[in-house]
């Protein structure tokens, strides 16, 4: 796929080659392929987590974001629930007590802590949920080592969710303590060496003729269950912009006074504009000296005029599109564009809105179980977006891939690219 | 158009033949077509609100809703602002104080008073709104009859919108009259002898094979800016039934704990279905017996089984689908099912739920100017409805007409038909 | 009692000799005193509201207020309730789903209408209320009339405070309509030609040497509970100024930064103070050309120097005589010196707000069923006010009376006057 | 003071005999007692503290509470603020930035941290705030043995205040973190050892024949400025119970419907009993037999009848008493009756709640400068509580002390003892 090589992650934490593990098979040669990827992936929420202290992997900022700490035990859990509960029959529980309060929205898995109040359960402490994780590590390791074929079979899916889950977690986990450490006046820089990788794009467009073709999941490799059934759509004629929106862009647009002019704005995002104060991007403030700086993982640094913009939101999105007399793509457009590689930046700088509410495929149905409460129950009120960003774990993100958001939502790292309808 | 034999209003208040008007033209002999259309539009507003006290016009029984007296006043105040004070130059204001109270959201026209405040200016009275009615409609009659060609071309299509846009209001009127009375512990009816009318919707199902075809507004009459552009959509295979769900089967999704299993719920609905405490639709409780009555606009009644449900939220719509294994159409579906007229009940009982969100066709740019806040700014977290229902007025719903509510609101006439995707 | 000279009324609403009744007593003759005194209090109320239009007496502006329509009501459903229907045997019930819409907070008398729901009833309207007073006045005069001796010894203490609580109703109905008038723009008035009475009272305090005293209801005609056990009390020395704080003196404060400097606040009162954005009285803005002017019965009028400042709270009350190196006297305080009449302007324009938290005198126990409502539950978290306003029906207010309000409330006439402690 | 020797601390923390310091004054074998004090009660804090995680230390589990680093910190910007910065003149400011984050309500010392955002502040962590520590430790030392005779008799009276105010966090500590680990459904234990005091009253009661009296505090010793000026009162006859209430007698008020009575409460009560679904003391719940367990600082527990009542608030005590036909004490009474030793479990296990509301004694004035914040500002909307609690150090309470709290408030030690006035 022509677009994995315009992939790139946060390059000081690429990882290595074991994710994404082989396409779901019995063959006993894999055994050894998905256990590196398991390690790979659990690995690196530790590496992430590994720059905080027990205070920092505490707190929950808002009720939008998870603590550190519960990010790290609730995707243990998933695989302690999902995969050893039901499928390693000696498996010792590590501590039944902490289904209830690591279990995240999963109704049908029972009742859990609510979810504003993660930021409030001090114990098991940092280093209790490591113990947690090596215990749960340990006995995947060892299920997929020893299980008997007919096991594996039944494993391996939900192994390879969870490893994605867990990686959706990665995202998380930096974006949401971020917006944490954005709250303290000291502006605390999770890294001070972290840089945000500069775009590549080209200017000019990738032209869309229109016409028939098919989106959704091809049918080989990982995906989630919002990405089919794989369907036909109509392209309607479009051009998208190969590159994203720069800061110097939206800076344009705030001195328009992109930020006091209803007309520009949908309703409800004025609404949410006026209730919130915003005046720029999310994280931007003035400096002593009237420039913008802005709250990064590197602590507060310069706007710099030649990144993307972004910790926007739909609204911004929507209106910056307004102003500028064009559009959003549709999630559509961005997949058939995305999927010939010409689309530049795609992955690994920003997450993209699209004016695509987040709704079902023609066709979708839930998987059944508790897994099935995954992606489908959360499609009314929130938009699409494609591609990935700075904070996405390497080799989590493909053309097909749904992420979505609510139209007010910030802390993600979330930008745009302009589009025009033609003709 | 065929669908137009199949519309049907509330048949106590069924108009005459004066609306809607001839097509916007300039020829001499529209003038009084235009005066009788006016008329008519302006005279059903007052048989609606005739039979309300002053009391009962006064009052704002929830954010959502306006008073009566607003109503009233405030489609008064679009004619007065829109066409008499930019198009007839001696008019004089009625009264300058009221256009602060009596503009709803129009930023570029000024501010206003604040929506949920309406409820508290009980000076202007009804009787005074009814002058206030009186001195703006003489104009405008006068303005009609007596404008320069020129002038009339200029005036014509803000008439119009005017016109449709009290119709909105006429809807609104009743909608947020039962709303209120329905907080009164003494179920107080609007018009005893009001009735539902019965469906006729025979069993079974249209079926569209799919392919590309056009939607939207052809061109002739009137439409609002949301019905345009007119562009090509493909249609997937699908069936719509030609009848709506009823009260009865309603009752089954019920009795079978619809309102109790988190597994048939969007998140979002579940959490507004447990903050309000919803167990049946709107305005449904139980009467001494155990069985269940309604808010009706005739007061409190037994639920008829017969009857199309209503006052469903989006939620409860998609629930009753997934309960049912079943889909909800798509906004594109349904017009292209009800532009032959196979679709039963299409109009004049309950406004039916897609499941499409409600945003802009592809190429929509909104109008210039204050009125260009109709419909374009309301583009997110709301879903699409089509139809008409019992308490539209005649001769205002149409196939490509586009109403949209938010996914929790229940106050209006909504209801559902399903559909299934073949193949 | 001297004091009593020195009351005054709204002189535009000054009633008749009838109230206050003579004590209570058996005596065959004092049918007719009672008789006349229940008439004038019942005109008064109607009085009172015939200023106002069904769409005044409809709306309800804030949880703390009540529609007009239900001042009307509750007060006759107090007489019904309490006295018709426990002692007329023969009385029909004018409708008994009345109960529930008018009860006010007796819990003891069964559930009724939310509060901050009263605004939502429309039926029944203000002319079925008149019918439902009309109805009731029949039955009260009637028992009056015909009872035997027993039944009237008993029926006479609920027939006196059934008197004293409409009058409370009366005052009210006023200080909730002016609050609902001021939240619309156009500023309407009550009464065009309403004045604020003047001041009378001389420079100079009263000097209580200090010692023990007895305070509270001596016995002797109708009182409250709450001012009820009469004890001793220990008074320090003290001087309380003879005169009221006036908008002159308030508006030194006000351009002393008052409004502006946290030091003088009590902390509740500061934060009161932000939340709400006061920088004046209740009902003071500023006009066009910078001076003040505030929203009165009589609609917008200059803000007059020489009156009492009124529409404070006990916060900013507080502040006053911080910022002016003084205090607000005690009740007790204020009890003994108005008792010798030495207090000017005690009654008739202002209720005063005293540094009292509202408590239970010393030995206190709330009469028992619902009446025992009146009172006592409300001894927590308001301040005492003493004297009475421009709003207070003529014949209400007496020496040991006490009002009480939360320290944040400012839709009452409420003002102060200073005190400073001696050696 | 013959109630010194009721005085009883937690008696796992009892310290030694080095706190309370001499009386305040210049003699130069005077310092090293304010050393010693000094570092009592500096390793006071230290050891409460010491159980506890960073985890634990970092959380704020509701507005009403702050995290355990952050009254570590702001115990030590308290003395950097007041008395470094202003006296110590080569003094380095430890960190310019923590000014802001460690002030708490001192609004004349400059803006400061939103204090419900308290527990969002993880840099500077535990061991940050512990160098903080240190690093004042030192100054304040320093400064004490060296200072010259003048610049200590200035600095004393701070320190006296800055001690006291020390003790009165470490209090708070323990409560804040009790209500933290209250959240945890795992309810760990602060100290799995601790033990509630058990009381040690007689029954009967302390008679008080009533009178003038003074109270306040008597000039010698430290106080804080609310205790001030001493002043005549006049005590009216009642007997005060020398026991406090216990769990046994909570639980027969309990099981007669004490929390579902309405007519047994303040009406402020039962709105907020019925808010926040009282319906036992603070922390209790029903075990899986139907038991009472309550959480504690040694984890949940079964709750011992033979214990003093706690965690209750103001409202339940009132219906309390109401319920047993009793009266709470005024301040005054508990202050005669306590002064001379009579009253049982004075100190050392609840604060006891009184009837009277947190006013100003009279002629009180706040001391200048920020310092005069201490007490002033919140005297409104609070009832006066006087005794102290197991969580109370051992020689910070005495006689005339006057705490106060908001009377919904759960979350301290608080318990009642019973009066009855007399003739």
């Amino acid at each position: 796929m022509a677009a994995t090589a315009a992939m790139r992650g946060m390059s000081a934490y690429r990882t290595q080659a074991a994710f994404p593990p082989p396409a779901v098979s019995q063959k006993p040669a894999d055994r050894q392929a998905w256990i590196a990827a398991f390690r790979q992936v659990r690995d690196e929420t530790e590496r992430r987590a590994a720059p905080l202290s027990p205070e920092d992997q505490q707190i929950q900022s808002m009720a939008d974001a998870s603590p550190t700490k519960w990010h790290r035990a609730h995707t243990t859990w998933f695989f302690e629930q999902f995969l050893l509960r039901a499928h390693a029959p000696g498996y010792a529980i590590y501590d039944e007590r902490l289904h209830y309060l690591f279990n995240s929205y999963y109704v049908a898995a029972g009742p859990r802590q609510p979810r504003i109040m993660r930021g409030l359960i001090t114990r098991p402490d940092a280093s209790e949920v490591a113990a947690y994780r090596a215990h749960v590590d340990r006995a995947v390791e060892t299920l997929l080592a020893e299980a008997t074929p007919a096991t594996l079979e039944a494993v391996l899916p939900i192994l390879e969710i969870g490893l994605y889950h867990e990686q959706q977690h990665q995202e998380l986990l930096l974006t949401d303590i971020l917006h944490a450490f954005a709250q303290n006046p000291l502006g605390p820089a999770y890294d001070p060496d972290w840089r945000f990788p500069r775009p590549e794009a080209q200017a000019g467009t990738v032209e869309l003729p229109g016409g028939i073709t098919r989106i959704g999941h091809a049918g080989e490799g990982f995906a989630f269950d919002n990405e089919s059934p794989r369907h036909d759509v109509l392209i309607l004629p479009v051009g998208l912009d190969r590159a994203l929106v720069t800061n110097a862009e939206w800076l344009a647009f705030l001195e328009d006074g992109g930020y006091a002019r209803p007309e520009l704005w949908l309703s409800d995002g004025w609404l949410a504009a006026q209730a919130e104060g915003w005046e720029a991007p999310g994280y931007w403030r003035r400096d002593d000296r009237g420039g913008w700086v802005s709250m990064t993982l590197a602590g507060i640094r310069p706007v710099d005029p030649a990144l993307p913009v972004t910790h926007i939101s739909y609204y911004e999105a929507d209106a910056y599109a307004r102003w500028a007399g064009r559009d959003l793509p549709t999630e559509q457009d961005w997949e058939v564009a995305a999927r010939d590689g010409a689309l530049g930046d795609a992955f690994g700088l920003v997450w993209q809105w699209t004016r695509s509410a987040y709704t079902a495929y023609p066709g979708y149905r839930p998987v059944a179980g508790a897994l099935g409460e995954y992606n489908g129950k959360f499609m009314s009120n929130q938009f699409v977006l494609r591609g990935s960003s700075v904070a996405t774990p390497d080799g989590h993100a493909r053309v097909p891939y749904r992420n979505f958001f609510y139209p007010h939502q910030r802390w993600q790292f979330t930008g745009l690219r302009l589009a025009q309808m033609r003709g």
